[in-house]
């Protein structure tokens, strides 16, 4: 019996070396008749939050699967590996917060273990390659024969390292969140949920007040960027369901000069019923 | 019965978010048994006229699959989702033109319906992700199990949006044509077909002179780029059957400055035949 | 019976245009029983040296495959196509050198092939896309049902064209060697092997002397690049087993602007043992 069809694959590692392939291979042989959805190689190098953020955004979509993730700055250093079961899936990957916004996604860590068992590695084990070494070849013996206690030691599942939460905080009229990532549109999205907006008067429709530091904009709130004219500001609750601003057809990241981490706040704007 | 092994996926979604993998998810739990060919997801943003070029250039090589392409600036507006029969394939994706090259090169749209189905995608739409929501499941389900007259309401194939063909005029001795692509190795390929460059006396072995605005250059036409010494330019009918200016070892795009829609013409320059 | 269950694929094809998509589908037609394993298709345009420097430090984690890869500024000129058995895999790919590291890495060429039998290739051949066309329909046949003898004319393997290796003297106590690939993160990495190193006296835990052209310097050799605090210089043993100098969370070859090709030599800091 297998016990996974597939495997995601989140690094790094980017797409102009082998790391990717090679990682492949060694899933390949390992466990045959597993599928591996890559979910992305282009998180900035090092960038543990960005990871994050992709990788929970994107496993509510996926079917079950043993989710290798790998952004790993620390790798070869005494931060260990770990294996956490949640929802119907299991995470594989170093235990620095990487996965643990997925996780918490998924329902929360029910079980989870430290990857010691040597007999699941590669027989060789590269210091700065533990995705290929360790990662990938534990994750792939869990998709095909192992149970997820042969990973190793089990472990608090409140011992886990967690990711502070993106900064988000919703007073009275307002709800102040961080840049939490933006895509390949310029789209900027907010560790602000559609949900906070609604509760604090924005909602499709109105008209929504946005702080940037000291900057302020007043910006048509709609149920998607197509709503405004080319070249128009705009914000919506996006397809994560966070708030997003955008311009329709352009770049809105680079327009305001808005980083991931940046400070933002919104507040609705009282429409004025005209008589 | 399943009705497609294959499902082809190109989109302008690109490959640093998580985006694309969530739509192999999405496709991957509802036609378990499909595989899914990328055919990229670097289209640039929005940039319609590209995505169909490089489908239909594409799709000839393809097996029949089941091809969903979404690029999509229109996302949410009323612009409707379509699914075409053409040939031995089905096109999934937004009716904006992205498809119509590609289905003209399969034969032509046989049959075309309009995605009004909303029992075939997802439970929850977003506004701005109808790739995840409404074209993935939809075009996983025709793979899977649904019959195409499953997707929603039949259409008239006379109603679907087309693009206008790339500009390209054949007169006298002289060919006429919009820069269509610049690939990856800044080879600029002509709305001009080996067929038109034939008819106006432009054939391999020859010389072709060629206007870019108020410059005029000639080119040997030949077999291929490596034709020539390294460096140099030269013309020659391209892999999908067109007119190619290139620079053997080198980026004509960028020598020339030609991007995608500048016009050229070429004509041939008579052989003077050596006594 | 077929014969291969993976192809892995490796160009220079860049993944904004529909090249590799065109290849996949065409080695789906012919050998739907496959998986394809791309190890990269980011390889600088026509950069040979660096496809094979990949390739080489790839194969050894894939499984058996048929390796297909297409570095091929020559396309269409006079250079021949080949197929080479090495270890339990086969190469398929221009005769350019492309191929000879990974072959060497599998134990040397056993077998080659001229790839003159048209019957494998697809019916219409482009002259500038023998990936498409001849490489990629040659390799699926040879995974799927064709003998390699069917490829064409058997070849001696002592004339397939090889690279010359990457630089590197070891004499006394001096390695010296090229630059040869600069990965994602800017890690450099030098034709030393980590044995030389050793053998030079340098090991982890030791400190090492490193001539760039003019430049001198003194770094720690570690056994990962983690061991230094971020933003600090490193040397290593990386997971291809060559020396590699690094920043701690940065990128060294900017750093040190390092290029491919740059010679650097090392040397051993002997040990001052404190009283």
């Amino acid at each position: 019996m297998t016990h996974f069809r597939y495997l995601s694959f989140l690094t790094d590692y980017g797409l102009e070396d082998g790391f990717v392939a090679a990682c492949r291979g060694v899933g390949a042989r390992i466990a045959p008749h597993a599928d591996i959805i890559d979910v992305t190689h282009l998180v900035p190098p090092g960038d543990v939050r960005r990871g994050a953020a992709v990788l929970a955004q994107t496993v509510p979509y996926l079917p079950p699967a043993v989710h290798v993730a790998v952004v790993d700055p620390g790798v070869g250093t005494a931060r260990r590996g770990v294996a956490v079961a949640a929802g119907d899936s299991v995470f594989v990957g170093p235990d620095n917060g990487l996965l643990s916004w997925a996780v918490t996604a998924s329902g929360g860590a029910a079980r989870a273990f430290s990857l010691t068992n040597r007999g699941l590695w590669l027989n060789q084990v590269a210091a700065t390659f533990h995705g290929r070494d360790i990662f990938m070849p534990v994750a792939a013996h869990l998709a095909a024969d192992a149970e997820l206690a042969a990973a190793g030691e089990e472990i608090d599942v409140g011992d886990l390292v967690t990711l502070p939460g993106p900064e988000r905080l919703v007073r009275d009229s307002t709800a102040e969140g961080e840049v939490l990532t933006v895509d390949r549109f310029g789209n900027v999205q907010l560790a602000i949920t559609g949900s906070d907006a609604a509760e604090i008067g924005v909602r499709p429709g109105g008209t929504v007040l946005v702080h940037l530091g000291r900057r302020q904009l007043t910006l048509p709130y709609r149920e998607m960027f197509g709503a405004v004219a080319p070249g128009e500001l705009v914000a919506y609750t996006d397809s994560a369901g966070l708030v997003c601003i955008a311009v329709n057809g352009g770049d809105a990241a680079q327009r305001l000069g808005l980083p991931p981490g940046a400070r933002v706040s919104i507040a609705a704007v009282p429409q004025t019923i005209r008589p």
